[in-house]
């Protein structure tokens, strides 16, 4: 009896804590979308308080005890609330162990570094981002400090945040295998003589673009009721629950393929919030199990249906219907190709299937210098042009598509990147537990990817954020996480495309 | 000293209450513009935990005591903060009159009603609506009975919460004016022989019509940095302080000047929110001072700048060169008489400027028969109907085209309607108060509206709500509201362009 009531304020907090954060999401997706630039000054403020409420929510000492008190109970809850008082209980004594005024003073430091690291980027000027980057890192060294436990020291505690049970020593393993693996393999390719011209000097109509979309969003069995899609500066997916996911686009007249796989990708995560359980709508354990996973829900779409022969086999000839002129001497197989060419490049978020995962490893082998060693700010440009001179085999001109390329570490994130090349992987695992309940070939090949989602909603996305990372993995693949079937699958595929 | 600290007080709960305020604002933009239809139902539950937030913090007593200390000090508080006081102190004594429970009571029939409504409507069965409007009219009468002061009772109550100042004496003698000098003027000008099917079976390119809109955002002088102009089903203004405001409208192909006056309606909205004092944004007194003040600027430039004969002396050679083909018969004269054609039709929001206030006259009479008679609510149509006959001479064919064509009702408000026509001639007053200082076809002649907006800004826009409607009109105009600048507004125009 007591419990319940315990429960019933539980719950009433969540309840206000769900509707501030609804706000901000839709405050957010206003800022993104369409927002006029006049009105930031004045939204920043409101959003601030809109914050501070919820913070002064989750700080209270009646909501502290309460998740307290139902964590010592833990065995009397229902299942799913068993799950989220568990996530939640971490997360709240983690954030209790970090002094507030730090937190609110690394915040400010935060929304400066964006405008630093912005202005750095576009004037090329590392120096300029050097010392906050420093007093970023600073906090963070700290920070895990505050956060370290008997299992988690140094980076782990940081990578455990954004991918629960990675450590240094699984991505140490995962990373080597690709060094041991890819790198080979993509300076081979890169060796080769080869030319990507397809469409070079061609115009896309963006209308039409637009209607392709729509048409990918159908195939895609995206639900239009429970969502929408909108353009903005880098496409991103957002939403609420299940019955609101929204995705955006950007369009650009010279480049076709851009758009349709920013689509696709994102429609990848719009999917897994779609098809999650719905009665996890209200609670804090909807939407995606982890980053990884839901990356790997994008780049399964994006890349390995994707980019498939088969896929395009169906809807390249729709394609070429609502590009007629430009598309008339592009066959299937130039198309193909085209979308997979491998070239290696400066930029992650440019970079093909290949070699993106070793613009990762990169990242991540500073990460652990920044965070486990005594390394210079100074020295980080030339340790990131080393790395891509050896993983990618290319020289990088400037900081500004290098060291300052992504706007990660200038908001605190590091820990983050790794989930990025760990969610292909896991999408490869998925591919081959898919392949023995149904004929993956033929089922990218139909008119729509019903088979697939239905195979992916019921092994992964149903699920919601009720199982951890490993707990999933196992759900849909019958085992822990394993690297080889990422690597044997980007050999095979590039081999082929390759003729290596 | 102590009284800093409950200023203090005031601003804080006054911060939070706006955060919350504008979290509502922005999720009913996107609720209006481009919300899933699938994701309003959690959509209602969110908003419903954001207001209830409100309201606590609104019913609290700390708050009530704050507010109640300030107005015992009215005279140590700065100008602007006095007049707040005023205005909060005043509301929330009416708002601490009613019973709790009863407006929780009323807030659920409310919502029930708009869809009881909208479905009588579509049924053209206002048997249907008839239980719920007499609930609401019997709400509505002992709210009335709460709120009566020694100055204020019946109809009066409502009229004043709508438009300060304003009392069924003066509307009488308002609307008696209308009766005696209007209607027989539209009488007179039903019974001419008139055509107008100038733009019969002519389809206008929407994305023209959307660049025509551009150009008259232009024109009035909007500022897009601090705002936009989007896509709903029923155009409005929408919006945060003077940093972001937000105006629809709906563009039909076949319906050249709906979007054209929409559009320039809604900036006449959106440019007394611009030019407000920004000084205002944070205080509880920014935007209009009133309903009719804030639809005097609507009309304002929709009717008596928007379609004057010199405003499209110099704009329609722009609007002939979007659709040269549509427009190449069709003269300026033509377009001028086309704009101001009086017919004596049986919607409001469709009505010409001349029989507009009529429309109003209608709901006026019945509003005071529901508040102040024991009318019985199956008598209404037949009250409507016999009304639509004495004043715009016409037969009333359905409930669907009568009583039951505006939501106003079943959402409870009444006292509402009748600061639609103060609004339009308050304009009026203003307008000869203008033509001392400027040459007002001069101005509407030129490439924009800058010294009109100019003007009003002076003389209106500037003071927000920090001056009640009489205060306010003084100071424009040098005298209190005074009717026959409209009547002979109206007279002068329409016998003009009628030849009587």
């Amino acid at each position: 009896m007591e419990l319940k009531q315990v429960i019933k304020t539980y719950v009433d907090y969540r309840t206000k804590m769900q509707a501030l954060g609804y706000a901000s999401y839709i405050i957010s997706w206003d800022s993104e979308t369409e927002a006029p630039v006049g009105c930031l000054e004045e939204r920043s403020k409101q959003v601030g308080v809109l914050s501070e409420m919820s913070y002064s929510l989750e700080r209270s000492n009646e909501y502290i005890e309460t998740v307290k008190k139902l964590y010592e109970n833990l065995d009397s809850l229902e299942d799913v609330l068993k799950v989220e008082i568990k996530k939640v209980y971490k997360d709240l004594m983690n954030s209790l162990k970090v002094p507030m005024e730090e937190l609110v003073e690394y915040s400010i430091l935060i929304s400066k570094a964006q405008s630093i690291w912005a202005d750095a980027k576009v004037n090329n000027d590392y120096k300029k981002f050097e010392p906050i980057l420093d007093e970023i890192i600073k906090f963070n060294k700290r920070y895990v400090k505050y956060l370290e436990t008997d299992e988690l020291k140094g980076y782990d505690v940081l990578l455990d945040m954004y991918e629960e049970g990675m450590t240094k020593e699984k991505y140490d393993k995962f990373f080597s295998l690709l060094k041991s693996e890819i790198v080979p393999l993509v300076h081979k390719i890169n060796k080769l003589e080869q030319s990507n011209n397809l469409f070079k000097n061609k115009l896309f109509d963006i209308n039409k673009q637009k209607e392709f979309a729509e048409y990918i969003m159908d195939v895609m069995g995206f639900d239009k009721s429970r969502g929408l899609i909108k353009e903005s500066e880098h496409p991103f997916t957002s939403g609420y629950g299940t019955s609101d996911v929204r995705i955006t686009t950007h369009y650009y007249e010279d480049l076709l393929i851009s758009s349709i796989f920013s689509c696709i990708h994102e429609l990848g995560h719009a999917t897994y919030e779609q098809q999650c359980n719905p009665i996890l709508d209200e609670t804090l354990v909807g939407g995606g199990a982890s980053m990884a996973m839901h990356e790997s829900q994008s780049r399964f779409y994006e890349n390995i249906v994707g980019r498939s022969y088969e896929f395009w086999e169906r809807h390249y000839p729709k394609l070429q219907s609502f590009f007629k002129e430009e598309l008339k001497d592009v066959s299937l197989e130039d198309f193909y190709k085209h979308v997979n060419n491998v070239e290696c490049s400066l930029i992650r978020t440019e970079a093909d299937e290949l070699t993106y995962p070793l613009h990762i490893m990169v990242r991540y082998e500073i990460e652990k210098l920044i965070i486990e060693s005594d390394v210079d700010v100074c020295e980080l440009p030339t340790i990131w042009n080393n790395l891509y001179k050896e993983y990618l085999g290319i020289d990088v001109p400037s900081d500004k598509e290098g060291i300052l390329q992504d706007v990660h570490w200038a908001g605190g994130s590091f820990g983050y990147f790794p989930t990025y090349a760990l969610g292909s992987a896991y999408g490869a695992q998925m591919l081959d537990a898919m392949k023995k309940d149904l004929d993956f070939e033929k089922e990218i090949n139909k008119p729509n990817l019903k088979a697939i989602n239905e195979w992916l909603k019921e092994h992964i996305h149903i699920y919601g954020a009720t199982k951890n990372p490993d707990e999933l993995i196992n759900i849909a693949t019958g085992m822990s996480f394993d690297a080889t079937y990422y690597v044997e699958y980007l050999k095979n595929k590039f081999s082929k495309l390759y003729n290596l």
